[in-house]
């Protein structure tokens, strides 16, 4: 499956007047340690926290919407934005969540005025349990990342960063199950290279990769809630093959050491997730050259403040 | 004393090398629940976490730095700056903090590399004796807001909020003792209505319009250690006589209520003083037109993220 780049701006045309522009901001070379300054684009500041904001609006506005409203299955920053869109949107919203998802998340999703169902224990049976209700009562499914609406509104946090940041060379994106990097790779085809970066516990492209195709991977660490789809969707594993040469992997800590960079040096409070592309650049996997100009995409900021005392102070 | 607008653009080439070019970010009228969208300027990115950076930079670029280095008197965001700054350029530097002042930023005015010594029970008395040492040791000295380059580097920040959003009717401003709205207002004069918003527990510059003149005042509340001088400088009585007509005053629950919907609506985390002037607009304190274009400093983020937890849900 190919996604034109006309789609990509089309979506973003489509969905503006419910997204924010979020803002890009520089981290010096200096304060980095880095041999070349890097533009952060802070999508945190999106709507529900996260860039999923993006494919829930462009799927809702790509079909009309019946009555029995929007279903999804996640109980993280996809169910967060499902349930923002759904709302704003003005349809109702019900989002199957596995039992173990993080409370702030639940919580969030809640406020948004989804109703949150609990079912089983991973995110396969919520996911099950999404179809059985797609089927039965004609509510439109968001898939969290393998469906062409959401791939291509992800898309458009690199239409808008390529309009902020014209001249990168390379920009970093996180993975979980795809659709991030997918839409991404779709805008940028070959003019700027994308690098993924994923946790080492939670390799679903790396996996994908080595096999050939994607398979299933044990999935763990501080960013699981975020990135830790089991297997990479199959419009990621087409468009990554195509356009995406390097599939990186950090370790937790030095997701936890970029977290802290991020608020010692710019008071930007990442999740995990929205701070491991950030990760590869500080502690080496990513080494880019001098003067080379390097995009990162902050991509989630829905965590409880207040856990941040578990992190420890830092020299920076 | 009135600063010329070409004094304001000449730091602003002085200090661009140092300090960052902090984004702007669009909170809709849909979001806030105002007659009007509201464009933030994110200063509590700046290095240091707070537009002190800028005053700080340009002192200590405007002249010549001896071996005794740097002084300063502030247990808070001013005191971090000058740290910062000294470090940055390769001074000594040497902080006076009143022994009550927040450990949070004490422990950040000395990551920065500064010797911290707290003197007496308030600012009053940190003050003095910076101006002894400054006697003694001819170490240079940066005021917190009375001191002409001072108030120049603080007015970069309108400076560069005027190129980025260059169509503003009205920016509300956060005031201590005055320098950043005197930077400021020295910047766009007539052509922008400048606004000033204090805590109704720290009047300083409400206090001294009443009075005719800067008179002290008793200072206290959430904001005190960002917003707590006890009398507005001589220079920004000056230029907000000339060019602000407007002072509004805000109790502490808008303060906190504001911080809150910019963590909700943003994920950006402010410190009471940075929320200050967001309060103003939120509580109704300013009332704009429908259509008015209306720029807000969110002008320090120094606060522990921990600390967060004893703010309350919302139900933005
Ligand atoms: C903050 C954050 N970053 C990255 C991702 C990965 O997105 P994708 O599953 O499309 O690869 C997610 C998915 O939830 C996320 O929440
Ligand atoms: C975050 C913040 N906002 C506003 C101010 C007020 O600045 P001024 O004293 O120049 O009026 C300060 C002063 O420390 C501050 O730290």
């Amino acid at each position: 499956m190919t996604i034109a780049r006309s789609e990509v701006r089309r979506a973003a045309l489509r969905i503006a007047p419910y997204v924010r522009r979020t803002p890009t901001v520089l981290l010096g070379a200096d304060r980095a340690g880095l041999p070349h300054d890097v533009v952060l684009k802070l999508e945190g500041l999106q709507h529900s926290g996260s860039f999923k904001a993006r494919g829930a609006f462009n799927t809702l506005l790509s079909a009309p919407v019946p009555e029995a409203g929007v279903i999804a299955a996640s109980g993280g920053n996809h169910g967060a934005a499902v349930a923002y869109a759904a709302a704003r949107l003005g349809h109702r919203a019900r989002v199957f969540v596995p039992a173990n998802a993080p409370e702030a998340k639940l919580a969030r999703i809640r406020r948004y005025g989804a109703e949150v169902t609990p079912v089983g224990n991973d995110y396969a049976e919520a996911y099950q349990r999404s179809l059985d209700e797609e089927a039965r009562t004609g509510a439109v499914r968001v898939h969290a990342y393998d469906q062409r609406e959401v791939v291509v509104g992800q898309g458009t946090v690199a239409y808008e960063l390529s309009r902020q940041a014209p001249d990168l060379d390379t920009v970093l994106v996180a993975v979980g199950g795809g659709g991030l990097i997918a839409g991404c790779a779709s805008w940028y085809t070959d003019s700027v290279r994308v690098v993924a970066v994923e946790p080492e516990r939670a390799p679903t492209l790396h996996a994908a990769r080595a096999a050939g195709s994607p398979v299933d991977v044990e999935v763990g660490g501080i960013a699981a809630d975020a990135l830790g789809a089991r297997r990479l969707g199959t419009i990621a594993a087409e468009v990554t093959g195509r356009y995406v040469d390097e599939s990186l992997l950090v370790p937790d800590a030095a997701i936890r050491r970029a977290q802290e960079v991020l608020w010692e040096e710019l008071r930007v409070l990442a999740e995990p997730g929205g701070a491991t592309a950030v990760a590869a650049l500080l502690c080496g996997a990513y080494v880019g050259a001098p003067g080379e100009r390097v995009g990162v995409l902050v991509c989630g900021a829905n965590l409880d403040p207040a856990s941040w005392s578990v992190l420890p102070a830092t020299g920076v």
